[in-house]
Order: C-alpha cells, then structure tokens, then sequence
C-alpha cells in the first residue's frame, strides 16, 4: 500500500474496570494509577445513596491523578428498581435489562480508540456487579479489562492484622443474610459482608460460645472502627458502636471475619 | 523541663509485612510503595526453592523503588523442616519454633527507631506465615504493621475478567488438599490454591459434570497462562499444559475457580 491511501485498522476501545481499594487513596495499585492515567472518559453512576465519602474517594483520587479538564465524566442515575412489582423475579430481571442497557449506552458514548473508565470500591471481582453488567456489551471493538483492588476483606485483616486462613484451612467469604441462618458446620473462619444489622449478634449464644469476631467499620478511611474478642463478650459493644457510627455519619460500611476455636487443629 | 535536659521516649520500632502481589510489579500499592521508601532493612528468608522469578521480582520493585545502598538488607535461611522426624506433631511444632526464633533474632537486629519490612507474595492476610511468625515477639517496642497486596485469587478473577461471587452468594476459597476429598455441597463458587497438582481433574465425573474450571499459572506475570471451560472439556489441556510449564521453569504456581451451574439460581 503507497503512503498516504487509506489503509482499514480495527480500532478498539478500552473499557477498564479498576478498583480503588476501600477507603484508603494509597490502596490504589501503580497499575491502576497507570489505567487512570490513560482514561479519556470516566463513568459515573449515581447510585443515588447517601455515601458522599464514596464519591469524595473517587473525587480524591481523580484529582490526585489527572489534571482536571483532562478527561470528561460522564453520569447516569442507576436505573430505579421496581420494589412494588407483583412478579419479584420479573422486576429484578427488567432492572438488570435496564441496568446493562445503560452500561452499553455510556460505553458507547466512547469514540473509536478511546478509553473509558469505571472505578469500583475494592475490588471488581467481590460483590461488585460492573463486570457482569458490562458482559453483555455487543461490541466486539470494546475490550474490558479489570484492575484488581485491595477489597474491604483485605482492609479489615489488615486493620487487625490477620491471617484469614488458619494453616491448610479453608475461609469462606459471605453474606450478613447468609449466616442469620447459621454458621456454616464445616468452615472455622468466615468473613461476612453486606450484612444490613449484625447477623452473628443474633445467632443462639450455644452457636457463637466458641466464636471470636473481628469487627470493622470505614476499614481503611480515616473513621475507621475495630472491635475484636470473644463474641459473647464484644456483640453489645459492636452493636452499640456501629448504630452510633451510622446514625453520626448516615450510613455504614461493615465486614467481619468470625473464628471459631480452637486456633489450630 | 529545660532546653537540653535529657528527656525519655520510648522509641518504636516498625516492621512492615508488604504484600507485594503476585507477579506483576505493577500490583504494588501506593501504601506498599510509601512503606518501602521508609525501610532502613529488608529482611529475606531464603526458603531454598527455585524460585528464581520471586526473587526476581522482589529485586525488581526494590530496585524500581528504592535507590541501591539507601537500605540494608538482612538475609536468613528459613530452618530446615525434619520430615523424617517420628513424631510429625513434634516436628512440626519444633519447626514453627525455630521459625518464630529466627524471625524474632532478625528484628532485634533493628536500632530503636528503625523500620524493617518483610515483602511477601499476594497478601498478607492469604496464606501466609510472615505475620504469624511475627506475632510471637515479645517485645512491645516494636510494632507489626500489615500492608495488603493484591492476592493471586484476585490476580486470576482480574485475569479471567471474573467476579469470584454470584449475587448474594458465597465463595470458598481452600487448598487442593481439601478438594481431593471432594467438593463441597454448600458452595458453589471454589477457589483452590496450593494445589500440589490438579486434584479437580481427578474427582469423579459425576461430581464435576457441571463445574466450569477457570485455570491460571503464573498470573500477573509475563508468563501467565489461562485456561477455561467445563471441567470435563479441559481437564486434560490443564495437565498437559501445566505438566509442559512445571518441566520448561522448574516451579509452577496456579490457582483456579471452580463454578458449579446454574450461573445464578
Ligand atoms: C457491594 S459490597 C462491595 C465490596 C467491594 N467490591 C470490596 O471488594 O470490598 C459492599 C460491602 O463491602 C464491605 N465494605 C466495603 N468497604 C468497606 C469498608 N471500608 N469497611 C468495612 N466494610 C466495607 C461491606 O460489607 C459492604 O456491605
Ligand atoms: C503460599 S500461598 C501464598 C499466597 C499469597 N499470599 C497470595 O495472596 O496469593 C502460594 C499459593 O498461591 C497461589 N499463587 C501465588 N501466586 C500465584 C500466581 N502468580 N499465579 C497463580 N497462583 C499463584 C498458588 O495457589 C500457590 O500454591
């Protein structure tokens, strides 16, 4: 081909997915320093909850890293789920529908060979749904790529400074929701998340007698909250601590790890 | 008191445990690269291994971070494991000890005030014994901080563009050991790690019909090789494949999540 005639290049654009820790600027990765670096587009969505130390992160740590005018924001409001629908399973499923059908309108939005991103508290790849919602996208030119990030489980034993796991043992990582029902029989060290109140504080004291909690709230950010011990001695104290905390700020993020004895075995 | 009269503080040591990631430099944090640039000691344990790549990449970042000869370093060989031993309990036990002597003999070599790091792979908090191993110090003068890094569970969900959770649901994360016995029935998302070979692809069909493997060797690392797909299809590309890999490096490190269908239910 002589200089100068067109010649047809597949241009692809690139969506990263990077996570930015939980609460911490210095939790971000250098690869996803360099992602941010190359970002012309940065998506938002307005989850539209009261969390504005969620968005003074992301705020943070774009200003800390680009100069502003630098990149575009682009903003959406997460599309609003039908709580009031008769068929459940029918709402939830026309609310991810809508939900991935902004996903693909924003990426859209990117011109050929731009790159856009989406920054995730933690960690992309625990309860985190962009991933998923971006799966769906039909164009083949777009290339997603994620950026793993220090997740709140991360932060929390680090806070405590603890090893997850117990030597060749299993952990298991779970739902507030999951363990109102009980503590898994076959598992000794279980991280809980997204838990609404405080599960474990209501499990039957004969199930938690040998159960020891490592409690944290704002793990990382400057509010952080620890409480570690026995369950049965430490449960009021972390109830108490956390409806302070969320009636003072208006919201709560909270994990924990429990451990059931003995230490090794 | 008055200018120049000796006053008394009680000068704190620090020792750093930095998860460095598992591969790639770039999984470093901006906390991990701040705690190196205060580091007057690196301490190593030389675990006798052909391990050429994490030593590699070890002397990558603190040549990337740090200038040559601003810092010490302190080598130490991790005692030897008596695996001929009768009692195994007592062996062990012993073992661990001396681990915990050495650890502690090393740290003393810090002057008041100093600041020494351990740099270890992934995370902390991810089965590994730094901070275990550093729990055991008598002294209160020194303080044991905690640095996460990004771990090789999350260095394979990024890798495969994974998240490792479906909705509201658990994840496991074991050994190979353990999954030789079986697969859990409770959960359905399992990530198994020192896998000494493939135990998934010596389970019974039966258990695995309807498992999807997503395989990783040295991720984050230029030489990292994925695999995915139902586990009966690739069982016996991931041997072949890693059998091949082991034999041309000499060490291997792999990680995988096993899913069981449906994907959400
Ligand atoms: C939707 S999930 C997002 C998890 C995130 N992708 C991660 O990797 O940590 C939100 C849950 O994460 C936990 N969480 C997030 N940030 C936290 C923090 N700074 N301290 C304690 N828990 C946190 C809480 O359990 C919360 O319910
Ligand atoms: C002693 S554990 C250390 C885990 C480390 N602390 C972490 O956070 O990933 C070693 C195991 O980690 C996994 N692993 C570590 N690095 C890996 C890598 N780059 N790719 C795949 N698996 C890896 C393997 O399962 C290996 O058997």
């Amino acid at each position: 081909m002589g200089v100068g005639s067109p010649s047809v290049v597949a241009v692809t654009s690139t969506v990263y997915v990077i996570g930015i820790g939980s609460g911490d600027p210095d939790h971000l990765t250098l690869a996803a320093v360099s992602a941010l670096q190359k970002v012309d587009v940065v998506f938002v969505i307005d989850k539209g909850e009261a969390k504005e130390d969620l968005v003074a992160l992301r705020t943070e740590i774009l200003h800390r890293h680009r100069t502003p005018g630098s990149y575009r924001v682009v903003e959406a409001a997460d599309p609003v789920r039908d709580r009031t629908a008769e068929r459940y399973t029918e709402a939830v499923v026309d609310w991810q529908d809508r939900r991935g059908a902004l996903y693909a309108e924003m990426v859209a939005g990117l011109a050929p060979g731009e790159t856009g991103a989406f920054l995730v508290w933690g960690d992309p790849a625990l309860y985190d749904g962009t991933l998923r919602l971006l799966e769906g996208l039909a164009d083949p030119e777009i290339e997603v790529v994620s950026i793993p990030g220090i997740s709140s489980v991360q932060a929390l034993a680090a806070a405590h400074r603890l090893i997850l796991n117990r030597v060749g043992r299993p952990v298991l990582i779970t739902t507030g929701r999951r363990i109102a029902g009980g503590l898994p029989a076959d598992v000794d060290d279980v991280v809980v998340m997204l838990d609404g109140g405080t599960a474990f504080a209501d499990l039957p004291d004969a199930d938690v007698a040998d159960v020891d909690v490592y409690w944290g709230a704002y793990v990382g950010s400057a509010d952080e909250i620890l409480v570690a011990g026995p369950v049965l001695q430490v449960r009021e104290e972390i109830r108490r601590v956390r409806a302070e905390a969320r009636a003072r700020k208006g919201w709560i993020m909270d994990t924990y790890l429990l451990r059931r004895h003995p230490a090794e075995r």
